[in-house]
């Protein structure tokens, strides 16, 4: 098979910007180096990341011209380089984190992976479904179950919650018989965070968020926060956490606004603050293992269920990220393809 | 015996600011409540608590006129309360942490203290070495033994190390077999903070702290921080600690700058701020027995050990306080009664 007669619709980039930077370009099908694997994508999902690698606000920096983009993605291998041994042609994968998506993105008709990064997933679950646990799922996964040690009766504040990660982390915190506390901007989204499993939503832009978390807690505050925003809301995090209480900093959506840390309340109340990325678990075989068996575990006993916001064709991403950017979405915009 | 014929000299000072404002006055021997004792102080020992209480920057405060001042003391108990059981007149005790410190601040030849707050102390202390076990030993152990559980080869480092809770830490770390770094202003402190037990001394106006910890622990890392700074320094903190590192914070001596999370690399090395007071310990018997134990042993061992920089008589207690916050002191600032 002569690789250089076919080509494939990729996601490149060649500036930081909004989505109007993104393109969806015929490329020639790139070459299969002996330790890569070629995955022709079914689903791909959406997350925060992709944004702010977009703007080039993230971890990783996008390289131009033509950096490619994308995490969250599910399909079928349809190739395989000379040395890979553990997959073959014809498994559905997921991709794992921790690859350089600029040059290995996976949103597009397909990608390459180095082998190591695709990771088979059971058939009870869809594409879309399999391209929307890597992150939002292991994410809750690794900071409340594996590093929070959540359990039953304890109070958990979700902020962001009708993300992706949000409604994963609400979905595991009652799956393990926590308190889920949702936070959310919008009335509208309530009915759909309580559906989710939440057992309280508070509305910021309506409510006292300190006052009604104390409320619901009976004055103590919650064990746990699991928190996307940062930024501004240090202050109002360490009022509403219990002393001793953790609070796990995953995100960083607002970035506009310096975390200043009120020294003296965090240290009266001894709470953490505990920065965290899902990249630890994916680093990890072990801790990944048992995150996979907890999430496969939940959706097949229905404990744990995507809640899809809206799926858009590949031909609309540029639109898939506009949704993205909107807050107005309640959970995950998957693209299928 | 009619108390109000007898009088006594206490530390009292009436309103917020410099050692100036601190006076040695003569009042009336106070009444003794039923649960309370009167101790007559053999020694105290100065911490920094004392200077942000003075100057009303502290958690915990003054209220005027006549605001007493003072924790750390030992002494003898010369009159107990009609319902107090667990002491006795003549038992050496210390004062332990949590009373209110404007109304019963030991810092003077007699102290009251609800009963509950007087911890009897072994015979092998002299009551210099017994008035700097409680703030600084207990202090330390409680963030690197107890919460920490340092063990033998991490890496910590100790900023402030030459104050009383910095030379605490450095002893506690060498104890446990853990590979203490002391950071200081100025070079003359070296020797000293060497003969504490340092393995490393950084002197950061002469050396880039950052540079220096990586080369040391070999670009790793330290396990844990031991913070009594804070305010501008958390970015470099983050620089020198460790993937999965603790930094602990119990001091907010700089108060002047904000401290803002580095958010990024906090989450990319899923390090933990962990606010820390020693009032935790003394608020928990079991905690409290463990710590003492593990700080009498120390002691009786020859592996921990105060280290005095000054002693002053009660008369130059302003001067004591003047010492404290000339930042040229090496160990415990002592006033003997």
């Amino acid at each position: 098979m002569t690789q250089n007669s076919k080509t494939t619709k990729v996601i490149r980039f060649d500036a930081a910007g909004g989505p109007e930077v993104l393109k969806l370009e015929e490329i020639p099908l790139p070459e299969l180096a002996a330790d890569e694997v070629r995955i022709r994508i079914a689903a791909l999902g959406l997350n925060r990341a992709d944004s702010m690698f977009r703007r080039n606000q993230y971890v990783l920096e996008p390289s131009f011209p033509g950096s490619r983009i994308g995490t969250d993605a599910a399909g079928v291998v349809e190739a395989v380089g000379a040395e890979v041994t553990a997959l073959k042609v014809g498994d559905r994968v997921t991709a794992g984190l921790g690859f350089d998506v600029s040059r290995y993105g996976t949103h597009g008709e397909t990608a390459l992976l180095p082998a190591g990064f695709a990771i088979g997933y059971p058939d009870f679950l869809s594409p879309e479904e399999a391209a929307s646990i890597n992150i939002p799922y292991v994410t809750a996964w690794g900071a409340l179950v594996d590093q929070g040690a959540l359990a039953e009766g304890d109070f958990v504040l979700v902020t962001a919650a009708s993300s992706g990660v949000g409604i994963a982390a609400v979905q595991i915190a009652k799956a393990v018989g926590a308190i889920p506390i949702a936070v959310t901007r919008r009335r509208e989204k309530r009915p759909r965070l309580f559906e989710a499993g939440a057992a309280h939503v508070v509305v910021t832009e309506e409510e006292d968020l300190a006052r009604r978390v104390l409320e619901i807690t009976g004055g103590r505050g919650v064990r746990i926060v699991f928190d996307a925003v940062f930024g501004g809301m240090p202050e109002t995090l360490v009022e509403v956490t219990a002393p001793g209480g953790t609070i796990f900093f995953y995100g960083a959506l607002d970035q506009e606004k310096p975390a200043v840390l009120p020294m003296f309340p965090t240290m009266m109340k001894e709470i953490r603050f505990q920065g965290y990325v899902v990249y630890s678990v994916f680093g990890d075989p072990e801790r990944l293992a048992r995150a996979l068996r907890f999430i496969y575990d939940g959706f097949e006993s229905g404990r744990l269920k995507v809640v899809v916001d809206r799926s858009f064709p590949l031909a609309e991403y540029r639109e898939a990220h506009r949704r993205l950017e909107s807050n107005e979405q309640i959970g995950r915009i998957v693209v299928t393809v």
